[in-house]
């Protein structure tokens, strides 16, 4: 990445307010010397809020945006306040090339449609995804998408999503040819609904993808390590990527109490501990913050809205990644050979 | 339940073989000597390994079925072969009245084919849905449905799945009016797709329902013990419910790896084995093995294809607890004086 990489932040959005944002920006800027940051929403707040962060002053600039889009604003009605709001100023600046990337802990829904709105898709994209690193047993992470962008998917969308999904491992996590599977309640060809088989036949049928397809994949194996990319609808990807983290955080609950419920155990808790912080470390969703959207003509990173000061960081140095590996140009380029070699 | 209760097994379903299906129906009878079995398969295989349970051998007989249904069978095959495969012959014992309930680890699709087509479904209810108890954080388990036997739902059939998990918890959990939830990606009313949403208008407008409504519950919030039955499609259903084994498994093989990665840990592993012990009995599938397919004219118990003995001994367990507590009647008198307040 250029030294003078800037990456746009909304300071406002997410549920935990100015003062945590500021923190998690500050925290990447010293992990990430060479980043920049624009820093958008109310310029007195955050000004105040620089005070305690000199390090991070010295790296940004502050671009004042009056309003702020609330968590449960519609989408349609944040799109018409676009030119007001930190979210909206802030993909704004991306578009207008003075950013590389915008980062958001604000409403989904809202970051998708302005995003969508503002960068438009890419030459063969339909509709952008929502994609995630989420943790496995593999050597890699996986990467999973459609995490919530699109609550309904066709067939269409998800060989997309497929193609899009397999860019961005080659990208990230420097794979050759990743494993995609399709999400799906069983193995057999016949098993699921209209779209997943279709995606799955015309998947099959596309042997110039720069991807290795590996079929059907169910909810049980996802973190076997044994795909780099699942590609599912947004409906059923984000109930699986939230039931998964209420079931770590269900497991951790029970150990907890299960640690409590004995002098002996309370014990042995406290000489594992340093196990089971570092099995709290691996499963924190904070350490995993950081989703994109994929499939539009620049970088937009939604992190969690209660990530605390450690997950946005996590999420500006995705942003971070994805600008120094040109994200953006190799979908478009895969996307590019994928058409040449169609044609 | 009455003493002479009947159970029909079949034998011949499931991944494990005959020989585990046998060693669970035993551990069933050991533990509810009021229970009697009709086992259904190959005679001459099911009384050798009668042999090894003389206890079980007592409480038996034997119904011959020439073949049986293959994991990889299209329901459509599998119905044509209903008089003849232990599946179909185990589900007719519980039409013709000689079985109470029928418990099958085989095909689940093949299952839910032939137990409708004989069984046919309740008036009121257009399709059966899959359920089964979850363990939660709360006072009680979780039921959840559908788990995979609908892969596409429409309003009407969430509604009729409510009404149906509101049942089944009133009579398996003795809840007075089971707090119901929608399986949905956001709580907003206007989150998530059409289906759901008109189900949650639907159910709002019933006010005369024995269950309160309360809303839309996200993936990460299941196990939490807010609610008592969550409603969503086979295909959403399904994959939260993988999800969250392999996540609960994921997170106990990060444990393992952890107590393993230095000297101290592995002490401290040792010292607080009863703890994770009473995890690992806690999260093991086997111990919440036995769905059911709610809304037909009978019981029809689904065993996990994996289930170990332990495992098709809960499953018949599950079956003898809705046998004595007369489930498929209680349901037919829901949905009875539910449509007498709607008239």
């Amino acid at each position: 990445m250029a030294e003078d990489s800037w990456i746009a932040v909304d300071a406002m959005g997410g549920d935990e307010g100015l003062a945590v944002m500021l923190a998690g920006v500050a925290q990447a800027r010293r992990r990430n010397p060479g980043l920049r940051f624009l820093l958008v929403g109310d310029e007195t707040a955050i000004r105040a809020g620089l005070q305690s962060h000199p390090n991070l002053t010295a790296a940004s600039e502050v671009v004042h945006a009056p309003e702020l889009v609330g968590s449960s604003d519609k989408p349609s009605q944040a799109i018409r306040r676009a030119r007001t709001t930190s979210m909206g100023i802030a993909i704004d600046l991306v578009k207008k090339g003075r950013a590389a990337a915008a980062v958001s802990s604000g409403n989904t829904g809202a970051l998708m449609a302005m995003a969508k709105l503002a960068l438009r898709t890419m030459p063969g994209i339909d509709r952008p995804a929502l994609a995630a690193l989420l943790p496995s047993l593999g050597e890699n992470d996986l990467v999973m998408l459609d995490l919530g962008a699109n609550a309904e998917c066709d067939a269409r969308n998800l060989v997309q999503f497929a193609v899009m999904g397999a860019a961005y491992a080659r990208a990230v996590l420097d794979l050759e040819s990743p494993r995609v599977a399709l999400l799906n309640i069983g193995t057999e060809d016949m098993k699921g609904i209209d779209s997943v088989r279709d995606a799955a036949a015309a998947i099959r049928a596309s042997t110039h993808l720069p991807l290795t397809f590996t079929g059907y994949i169910e909810g049980d194996r996802l973190s076997r390590g044994e795909v780099d990319v699942v590609v599912c609808d947004g409906f059923s990807g984000n109930i699986a990527l939230k039931t998964a983290e209420g079931t770590a955080r269900f497991v951790a609950d029970l150990l907890k109490r299960a640690f409590r419920s004995s002098v002996r155990s309370k014990i042995g808790f406290l000489i594992s501990k340093p196990a089971t912080d570092l099995l709290r470390h691996h499963l924190d969703p904070n350490n995993h913050n950081g989703a994109i959207f994929l499939g539009l003509n620049g970088l937009v990173v939604k992190s969690h809205g209660g990530a605390n000061a450690a997950g946005v960081s996590n999420a500006i140095e995705v942003a971070a990644k994805l600008v120094r590996n040109n994200l953006t140009h190799r979908i478009a380029e895969d996307l590019a050979a994928i058409e040449a070699k169609a044609a």
